[in-house]
């Protein structure tokens, strides 16, 4: 069985573990966040009161991290949330939404990855080069970065400095655990023009993990899963400009997705 | 006439009352909530801020408290809204979201079942039974509790104790004054299998308590009018698994019930 | 040329210039607005931390401030990223979401437009009637204002007091510069069904002015680009009352919309 056929069997566990994922997440998609988490089988919670979020994340089986719409209480709630799944090793994905655009966020990421282990860090490349120290252009955080420049170097250096997995979105998405590398070319333009797909692909990637299986593969999983269904939700489109119905067929082709579907149109491959 | 018909009329006062709304509510949901007001007919206004929501709620028709994502500030202006609603004999319903998951949230409704007089509790089984005393095993929000043992009874019991009705949602619904104890057999599972649903049936019973009939037939109603646009939506999707297009059909459904679809649909008794 | 086709040419500014917009707004709408945002060809930014708003908008092309779910923070916020953006010839907007209901929007509102240069200010009548010191009658943030006497004298009087654009959204539009009074007589009574109708007008203007193009024009194109979409939206409904399926061909409609189907459908004209 090559490396595909294993990852892409790993949403069948997903179907049947049904984890519970605790997000704290930006206002501005979580509606979203949570919609995916149930169409791939999981339950949502949302929670980022810093007197509940160690509780919280005590009864979930992954941690959503997301700073999108950080502010002093939720920077807060992720370092004790993210303290208390390192203690009772539940895994945590961070999604860095727009570091680099201020000193505050670029703190904030600094203060998680340093008081907290996390398990996948996912971002796109102005985020991830930034994280690792280059200077990055963010330019709001639905951009597209087209450079993959030196790409996987990073994903994996940035792998081995903070001993997880590194994830970075684009239209080749590179991801490594610091030892090997892999891409994967699934996925559409289209998804860059409505809000959102980034976050629920750090929400997907979270109810992988969940499953408690290889992170490796949860992130491998997580993000071929919103390619896919992209791919499929813009064939079904009438009018292929049509945003608003594209995102309706995004959240159809998430709950409809099987290992074989994945399997037929996954284009991922190590490098 | 049976009490089915004259709980399916009261949509008809709804949409002439056209009620106003006052949400203090939680983010993840908050435009499906918005949006199943405006599909009844009312109008939702939705204000979170402790210095504002005393002068919110005494414009409102009725006022929905739900702590999905609760923090400091929106418990503060919780208690504060419930108060002046009390005061001013506008309707309550508390959606006690979660509440069993952290020490928080049973000490926040524990505060709110104590300082506000509530008109209607809505919950599903673990979070009422939870609030009964009973140790329930709060599973996320977005989870469904097949358990009904003993349902009718709690929701009696507990009726009495809070002077208010009790609505316990699930496969069958329970809804008690404290005297008499109704079932509702509407629905359709897909009704879990997206996010809100039990919130925007909350949002639906506070624009039913809007028109400031009977609380008991608001709550029925509520209930009823989630569980047959749920159905109807259900019905007409082409591919039965269509999450996206599913939560798309809900607000065409609710946008176009009467009291005659209600009435044929209905599958409400009393116990 | 005429003015109609003046305005209606700067939307292919706006695709060409994919301004960055900085929003600090509501959590109701706030998806929908950065849907819209996409679906015209800018980037959202939401970001509402007062420790990097002034960061945030320093990057961006406008700012869009509105105080629906307005807090403590979020005012302190909006006061500092509106005046970053007057020191760096940022636009803003500002939509006083249900000014009149409460006195802390009223002195929330008085003091954005004291202490921040806005570029345009736009309301329903009750809102601007508010500001403008009429005793308004506010019912909630998704009403109808049917009222529209003396309108466009204070529109005119208004925009000469704040030194800016200031636009009444209604069943007729009505603009102002102050010199000027424009009509927009398009849209669709539908529009007031959904939620966020009135807030997805104010990215839109955002995303106008991100062009730096003359804001009168922005102004009036914002509203034009959201009645026209409106109303291509509603004539695709195949069952004219489906709410939801309206919004998401309003979203459809707002992603193809061109210069020459808004010269077509236009109803712009100075009165």
């Amino acid at each position: 069985m090559d490396i595909q056929q294993e990852v892409t069997q790993l949403l069948e566990a997903v179907k049947k573990k049904k984890p519970l994922v605790h997000h704290i997440t930006n206002y501005v998609t979580v509606n979203d966040c949570a919609n995916v988490v149930l169409a791939l089988g999981g339950a949502p919670v949302m929670a980022d009161e810093p007197r509940e979020v160690q509780e919280m994340v005590s009864l979930a089986s992954a941690l959503v991290l997301n700073v999108g719409t950080l502010n002093q209480r939720t920077i807060e709630s992720s370092i004790l949330a993210g303290k208390k799944a390192n203690e009772l090793g539940i895994p945590v994905i961070l999604d860095p939404v727009g570091v680099g655009a201020t000193r505050l966020r670029g703190e904030a990421v600094k203060r998680i990855t340093a008081e907290v282990q996390l398990t996948v860090l996912k971002g796109n490349m102005s985020e991830i080069k930034n994280i690792y120290g280059i200077e990055g252009i963010t330019r709001g955080v639905d951009s597209l970065d087209d450079s993959r420049e030196g790409g996987k170097e990073i994903a994996k250096a940035l792998a081995r400095q903070l001993h997880c997995i590194v994830a970075i979105t684009g239209a080749v998405d590179i991801v490594s655990d610091g030892e090997k590398v892999y891409c994967i070319e699934n996925g559409h333009e289209i998804l860059s023009k409505i809000t959102g797909t980034g976050c629920m692909t750090a929400s997907i990637i979270g109810t992988c993990l969940g499953t408690k299986e290889r992170p490796l593969y949860a992130a491998l999983l997580g993000i071929m899963v919103m390619g896919i269904a992209g791919e499929i939700a813009y064939d079904q489109l009438n009018d292929k400009g049509s945003l608003g119905s594209f995102r309706v067929k995004l959240i159809d082709a998430l709950g409809s997705l099987t290992s074989e579907i994945m399997n037929e149109r996954g284009l991922l491959y190590e490098v």
